[in-house]
């Protein structure tokens, strides 16, 4: 199978950095290709501005949906965006490595996001009517393909559990698990996260190594974060609520959105 | 009083172009003193690297936090990271703008969190031990100042709303208004949110001026969101979890963080 993974971390000589080698590494072992955009080493452009759209026509205002819409439709996109997207095309499962900054992903990454998921490839495409609100959240065009977040963080995983003070880690990446991931169609893994990620020793890593191993192991396996699809009947449309009574007892907030499994 | 405008947004002739000019306009004729950092105006560099800790020994690993600290506490940032932090601390209140792109904030103002937020400035502050987790979460360098996000996007309200196929909103920028903003001390109000911002016409154009007008004539007397705060009793330390019965019925994910009003 192909993978490809799209790596946020200045700092080769770092945890980031050496997850990244033994993801590499485990990966080709067991006989899959693999790409990596490396987008701090790629000094990768993070803003998405009007230089990404060089054949718009240069007086009107800006508008980053119609401009990206002609730029991916015309073929006049920059080099940089236009290989990453072939790379997402190719790749049968996508890994986002970075360290959790500031609750989120690094501003690279995020620029990468915003630059490369252009209108009619990873939003904008399908139906759009009071009828059917696009093919997203479980369709489009990454269906099929499967996707998992590794992530680093500075605080223990108690900081980040179901009462914890920065919230619950998955609630933190649904943004980015459900709306930027599941959205254009990726089946979602439940991410991998390293916590503690400043007091490590050789121990502590080699159990990393081994747990992430096994994960990785699984992509192809493992069962996906149930996220309910938009067009699959759980939503009023086009209110895009979800229907009375599919909630679970107490469930609320992001939570509403998962299918509970009996 | 003094208002701090973080604004991200690339074209000027914009709805979010003129929500940001009215709420100059109204701030000033109400008497604060206004200043705008207009990020892609300023074409603010985006991404933290090597290249903002340029005192730093070159031989060894990147470490975010350590040049982090040493660059602020050395004075050898870069002038346009010291410049924004001089302004935050002018500010009496902040305001960040921005559309709403892939359920988060662009890019190029992640990045100024990222740079701007120096370790020892806006993290890394107070007491860290096993009975003092620092001082954040309502306390931090920011104390007693105030902030408000204004928000676009394009999506309908109930896409957005309790049972919205997106998740709700203040979910959606919990890791923005709890963890970014509140975390160095500031009260964070309730968002001023714009939906449906492609579908504007001079009518609902004109009731949304109005309405973000007396928002911004609230900026310091409207009740801010209820946060508990990390060292007010609400938390086990150094567990960092909410203990055992503060919570309210039904009460999950976020919603733990914010106590509820009587």
């Amino acid at each position: 199978m192909n993978v490809l993974i799209v790596y946020a971390h200045p700092e080769p000589r770092s945890l980031n950095g050496s997850l990244k080698t033994f993801t590499v590494d485990r990966l080709t072992q067991r006989g899959h290709d693999v790409r990596v955009a490396d987008l701090y080493a790629m000094r990768w452009k993070p803003t998405i501005d009007a230089d990404d759209f060089p054949a718009r026509a240069p007086d009107g205002p800006l508008d980053l949906e119609a401009d990206s819409q002609q730029a991916y439709a015309t073929g006049t996109q920059p080099p940089d965006v236009a290989a990453q997207q072939a790379d997402l095309r190719w790749a049968d499962a996508v890994i986002f490595q970075f360290p959790l900054w500031w609750y989120s992903m690094p501003a690279i990454l995020k620029g990468w996001v915003e630059r490369v998921y252009a209108y009619g490839f990873a939003y904008g495409v399908g139906e759009h009517s009071d009828r059917h609100w696009g093919d997203r959240f479980g369709e489009g065009i990454f269906q099929g393909k499967r996707a998992l977040l590794v992530v680093t963080a500075g605080g223990w995983d108690s900081h980040y559990g179901e009462r914890g003070v920065n919230g619950p880690m998955e609630d933190l990446l649904f943004p980015i698990t459900r709306g930027i991931l599941h959205y254009p169609g990726f089946e979602v893994l439940p991410s991998f996260v390293v916590y503690r990620a400043k007091k490590m020793d050789e121990a502590r890593f080699a159990r990393i190594r081994e747990e992430l191993g096994k994960r990785l192991d699984g992509l192809w396996t493992e069962e996906p974060i149930a996220y309910r699809k938009q067009n699959g009947g759980d939503y009023e449309i086009p209110a895009l609520t979800l229907k009375p009574g599919l909630e679970e007892v107490g469930g609320s907030g992001f939570r509403l959105h998962v299918r509970q499994r009996v």
